[in-house]
């Protein structure tokens, strides 16, 4: 049994009451609390040594991924950040350099993102350091963005570059707040997803959430210099597309916009977001399954984005 | 370096913004998120397989534990839990049935206390369990009670029992929110805390945080039976009346009030609350420090609770 699979075999039946608008299942959980004109968002994301950062990863940029995944989620959502606790769990002996430095990286990316750092706990973890941040955020609720919301015709896009994170990327990321902010400002978003688990896997998640399908345009796709060059390096690495397809840990926005939005959505972000690619790789089918268009016709795409169980 | 000795070295100059009521040193992080006359409560609590519980333990008790400590602390706020998300980091390979288990204790004490479990993640930790739980909680702004409340002449009280809680009750316990809200819906609650680490060790937080000291009368700490057993069974256990200060996780309530409510709280209660004990055990004092009056006469208490880190 794998991740999803225990995971779809525990949410069922779970406790809800009447604050809950989108329980699990979405990049947060959806809470009406009472705040006039505005849902809360309420997200948890851990990280763990040796399985998501490795233990001579600069303890800086572990502080900083540590929320930034979290951030991340909150901007999937169309959500602005609030506050955050963090749960650190040390191994013993710990050394309490390393931990101040984790929380240089932590403090100085909630200062960033104006994320109050609101307390936590440290315990005991004694073969390796879990770090756990909660976070809780609020979005207008005109301006909340599912992934179930997704129409066939729906041009699908994707900012930034995808694949070979591994290699560096994932440590600092910067979460797309101010875009994911700037695009819901501005334009009828119908779905959104950050890319945690691979372009293949989280497409998967926002199609079944949203009861389409899709194709990809496989040259449309944008592969990262890392990807290519892992690509170059090792016979045995994954193609390029693949490596884009597959990788996780992009912590890009995957979206999808009415047709005739795609254009004047495109040449406005140019301009606002010069230094950040957005590619319309695709669009939604009413068809269920994934697509990958090439220059041989339209096949299914099997290949699956990694699962957190699989990885190491 | 412990516990706190870190947490005192990492929470000077943390990250805040305009919401932040009360950060990091209360029971719950306190923020003014625009809710009409209310303040949301945050509030993260881990349990670490070996640490928190035993391999062996019920695992239906494990996820009841994981949720009540964390709703033990909303209730020391005066506050009503509202919605969870539950971080679960498996070990490699993990047993799908016990997780199973777990989630039954957790959902059945979430919907016994009417909070929406809203997801969270399961993760990996190969060599042991750890869960993590993440809440989000509500208070009236004039019910929000504050460690830091405590004025010279306040009586202390405790609810339930003291002492011997490792032995099984830790647990099961029950987090005392339906008290705390009956308590500040009739009386001026000055300060308050939940029993986490001890008598002794969690009213010198209090004390600190309300720059106050408090004389406990050693005769009136309510032992429980689980302590008074160990201390007979075992030559080397501590005395009961230590275990009652120091042992932890017994999870009740620690509040001062102003004296002359004092009598008129006490009868009020034993009619609200016949079956759980409510004991005066002490009174706040303007002279800093904690001190223990026995037969002997009033002397400094220098026994501490324990300090996670040095548990186990």
């Amino acid at each position: 049994m794998n991740e999803w699979e225990l995971i779809a075999r525990l949410t069922p039946g779970l406790a809800t009451n009447a604050s809950v608008v989108v329980a699990a299942g979405d990049d947060c959980a959806v809470l009406d609390l009472g705040l006039p004109g505005q849902f809360a968002l309420f997200k948890t994301d851990a990280v763990v040594e040796g399985i998501h950062f490795a233990s001579d990863a600069p303890p800086e940029k572990v502080g900083h991924k540590a929320l930034a995944r979290g951030l991340s989620d909150i901007a999937a959502m169309g959500g602005q950040p609030n506050s955050a606790l963090v749960t650190l769990a040390l191994p013993r002996p710990f050394d309490p350099a390393r931990v101040e430095r984790l929380y240089a990286g932590l403090n100085a990316t909630a200062q960033r993102f104006n994320v109050a750092l609101v307390g936590g706990e440290t315990t005991t973890n004694p073969e390796r350091m879990l770090l756990s941040v909660a976070l809780l955020g609020t979005v207008e609720k005109e301006r909340c963005v599912l992934r179930s919301g997704a129409q066939a015709g729906d041009a699908l896009f994707v900012t930034g570059e995808l694949g070979g994170s591994l290699s560096g990327r994932h440590l600092e990321f910067e979460p797309r707040i101010a875009e994911a902010r700037w695009l819901t400002a501005h334009f009828a978003i119908h779905a959104m997803i950050d890319l945690s688990d691979g372009l293949a896997g989280d497409l998967r998640h926002l199609i079944h959430a949203s009861k389409v399908g899709a194709e990809l345009l496989a040259s449309a796709i944008p592969v990262s210099r890392a990807a290519k060059l892992q690509a170059r390096a090792e016979s045995s690495a994954k193609t390029p597309l693949l490596a884009a397809l597959t990788d996780g840990e992009d912590f890009e926005l995957l979206f999808t916009v009415p047709p005739s939005v795609a254009v004047p959505l495109h040449d406005a972000w140019k301009k606002q977001f010069p230094q950040i690619r957005l590619n319309c790789i695709g669009k939604i089918t009413a068809e269920p399954g994934l697509h990958l268009r090439d220059k041989q016709g339209v096949k299914p795409l099997t290949a699956h984005g990694y699962t957190h169980f699989a990885k190491s």
